[in-house]
């Protein structure tokens, strides 16, 4: 079995239009093969604060398949580590035989998470997007920005982060990397309220976003839930859009955004879309111009299987 | 992260009293602690006549817990490659990182579950079984019968194998080890009526055994099925059970011979132990010496981290 480390790792694999790209062939698959894409699974550890997820998925026609372990555990900061972490296992569709350990600490979930955003963004934000505003300034804010960068060419992105301690850090590295201005605003209110495109990539249980805040044309992508505690929008939000999609509904009714939304009934099924219905041009993310748009992403096996499959082939190709 | 080769791992785990011992207190923990045990994820990859279990169980009180995967690619005898393989880590249960990679190819399995057979025929078989019958002649047959030499002196095997072609190595294998008489019947059915005690390990999806075969005071222990559309026992067996033990009841109406026998309204789960209601004495597992006694097991998680626990003890003392 070949291992690689997150150095190797990070110097093969990049947020760029590559990536991107497999990303969204990853939900195109989705939509037109017969993924088998088990439920995700979950040890929750309460004593420790910490949580471990399962997510897989084999795709017929890659000669190999991701089986990916990610954690979560929130005090870590006391201990001096990291709260994420994580590796994948890239096992052979074939006979069964593990090929190779991807041992990334949780850098490609981050990879493949962002590009998923840029993926939902491509499909059903306006075209002329200039203003981004983001909540949360941690590290998936940071990818988010970087992924969306190569599908719409934004110049101001507005931040608010309920933790202040690192924002002019974030402020300092965003523009600089992105040639973009960076204000930090004071409530998650203004920032919906000043942006065309809004991310959310917070860890909340109760809405950071009100559907009152929302203007003609914006488009809101939120990535932050991915439990059955949390939620980022509230759920006037859903019933209200335009335009709703879900990188896998059936997921995201337990996991996502659609859980509480469906919980008080404001919303059915039936008017939701999936990513890959958009990726493959079954339907448009937008219609016109003043849409409402919004996209729930709980993220998927699929999405690993993928990402871990390019690592696996730039790994390669190096040596 | 440590990283121990099947080489290694089975220099250091045999199948002996210790191993089923710690096998047994996976059970008892399942009944006496909160175990964080999710159902099992499966990937199926049926062109390639194939299959991917994922197990784990978080046992608080431990400081890792094992997370296992475990493959079944059935058309690999064609590629000249081993059918069953597999791996496991081990989590720190305090900040998640991976601790170790068991690269056993399945071995920990096998002897885990060998492991809880003896640990069913210790709490329910007759004290005085002299003759073990095995329906299948494969690797988990030799190890069922390992494991319950330790805690039942048998002295003669009745094997009755479909595939014939490597029964005659079995026979001489287990005479070897064990000094029992074993005896190669033509018959599934000869197997039972001759056979005190009598384990099946075959991947049957037809049952192997009829209820009218049964003679007063036999234990069954069922370890072949443990998947959806496996089974080795007739439901009338488990109907007409003195005592009926699933390793876990919410596991064997998906997984196990319980399984058919409720999609049949043949039982209710409320007369059903738990193995570990037995290895904490809350429940006889035999009341009398003429009680038919039925043990369903489908492998648990709980066993796996057990196991791994043991294996990474045992590997870490040796260097």
């Amino acid at each position: 079995m070949l291992i690689y480390t997150e150095e190797e790792i990070k110097k093969c694999v990049q947020m760029d239009k590559e990536v991107i790209q497999e990303v969204e062939t990853a939900f195109t698959d989705l939509e037109t093969k017969d993924v088998e894409m088990p439920p995700v699974m979950r040890v929750d550890i309460p004593e420790n604060n910490g949580e471990v997820d399962i997510k897989t998925a084999y795709i017929p026609g890659y000669e190999m398949f991701a089986l990916k372990v990610s954690s979560g555990f929130f005090n870590n900061y006391q201990l001096g580590l990291p709260s994420l972490g994580g590796l994948m296992i890239l096992i052979n569709a074939l006979n069964g035989k593990p090929e190779a350990l991807l041992f990334d600490n949780g850098y490609l979930t981050d990879v493949r998470t962002a590009a998923a955003g840029a993926v939902a963004a491509k499909h059903m934000a306006n075209e002329s997007v200039e203003t981004v505003g983001v909540i949360g300034a941690g590290a998936q804010a940071r990818y988010q920005l970087n992924a969306l960068k190569h599908v719409r060419n934004f110049n101001e992105v507005n931040v608010f982060s309920r933790t202040q301690r690192r924002i002019l850090e974030f402020k300092e590295e965003i523009e600089a990397t992105l040639q973009v201005k960076v204000n930090i605003l004071d409530s998650a209110e203004l920032v919906v309220k000043n942006s065309e495109l809004v991310i959310t990539t917070t860890p909340a249980t109760e809405p950071v976003i009100k559907h009152e805040w929302l203007h003609p044309g914006i488009h809101i992508t939120a990535m932050g839930s991915d439990a059955e505690h949390k939620q980022e929008l509230d759920s006037h939000i859903l019933k209200n859009a335009d335009v709703l999609v879900c990188d896998v509904i059936s997921q995201c009714e337990v996991l996502g955004e659609l859980r509480s939304a469906i919980e008080h009934k404001l919303i059915k099924t039936d008017r939701i879309k999936e990513l890959g219905e958009l990726t493959t041009g079954k339907y448009k993310g937008r219609q016109t111009r003043d849409d409402i748009t919004v996209a729930d992403l709980t993220g998927t096996g699929a999405q690993d299987t993928k990402i871990a499959l390019y690592a696996y082939k730039k790994l390669t190709e190096k040596k």
